[in-house]
């Protein structure tokens, strides 16, 4: 029965700062029932950046014809390009049982959330605000008008907070991991995903108790 | 932040021979963080039953007062008796940070939900209604007649299991109690449970949002 369960889709957000690549990465390095979707965009490769692995690259036309025959399953418009989530790549890994994590905003994450009710939302923090500025600060790669960009960003983006399944504090990498793993394995305890089992179970009790009604 | 919240109230309920006695004694022994809450009731105690270990035992006069005095949080009529649920020792042990455990069937689950709706429901169940069968005639201390009262009334009660919040497969019993205890850790991360994390990082957020607006 366990073997058989399809694999649960997965959105994970999180402030800028919270560590959800690190987190993201380890998970993925750590077990092997996970699948990463890789997000389709218009945008311009940035140096280093590899087709397939950060993103897949597209042009407008190609984009808007995907949407067209249904082929994302969720996009949305950011700064004058296009960004969205391949429909094949999720179904596929799910029906072979992986959950696929998708790394994604909030506005994508309540699409996910409406068209796939059984999908897990996850927030990820640091421990608190200040310990997300240090981080934010720590990088030593960002201006201060950038680092107070995305202070004022995350804390729009902590408003929504309450529209997700879990909220996960990452404070130790390694127990953070441990802890969303432990979310998904919940969660596949969950009656949405156990139906077949249930039916099974009911059929068959069903089947004794006639058994014991006959003479 | 963590260890300031509120205990979880859990409801356990599952099928005669699941095995919920043994495994909610099991978490009891490993876990110090839970208490078991023990209900009252009207009927007389049977040969070794003790006070205040199995049951509080009352009579219907007592009881039907600690109903009018709201000292109890569900309580129901079973076979000419009552049974209910202090409110008094679960109110408690929440408040210093114990999940409260409630072992208790589908109609005082549904009532326990319905009054405190971030409480638990999980739904114990031998991995096949095949598996129950054998259990409950490996016990080799019930008559075929009451064998098969409880196989019907299992039949029963499989129709409810989609109001529970979780179902989990007793197949060995510690890794039953480690998924137990996993639930209730992956309860802890909803957003109902981390208010007062959600309101602190969400005014220190905006803090620093007005600081850096200010010249």
């Amino acid at each position: 029965m366990e073997r058989e369960q399809k694999g649960i889709l997965i959105v994970i957000s999180g402030f800028s700062g919270a560590g959800k690549g690190t987190i993201v990465r380890e998970l993925l390095k750590k077990y092997d029932n996970y699948a990463l979707s890789v997000s389709m965009t218009t945008r311009e490769p940035r140096p280093g950046e590899r087709e397939g692995v950060e993103y897949f690259f597209t042009d407008r036309k190609h984009f808007e014809e995907t949407i067209r025959s249904n082929g994302l399953i969720e996009y949305a418009p950011y700064c004058g390009n296009y960004y969205g989530t391949p429909r094949a790549y999720v179904e596929e890994q799910m029906e072979m049982g992986k959950n696929v994590i998708l790394e994604i905003e909030i506005q994508g994450a309540l699409k996910i959330k409406d068209k796939f009710p059984e999908s897990l939302l996850i927030f990820l923090t640091p421990p608190s605000a200040g310990e997300l500025k240090r981080r934010l600060e720590g990088r030593g790669t960002e201006s201060r008008e950038q680092i107070e960009k995305r202070l004022v960003r995350a804390a729009e983006e902590s408003e929504g907070v309450e529209a997700y399944d879990y909220i996960v504090i990452n404070d130790k990498m390694e127990e953070c991991v441990e802890e969303l793993h432990g979310l998904v394995e919940a969660a596949r305890r969950a009656p949405v995903r156990r139906r077949e089992f249930i039916q099974e179970i009911r059929n068959e009790l069903k089947g004794f108790a006639q058994e014991s009604a006959e003479p």
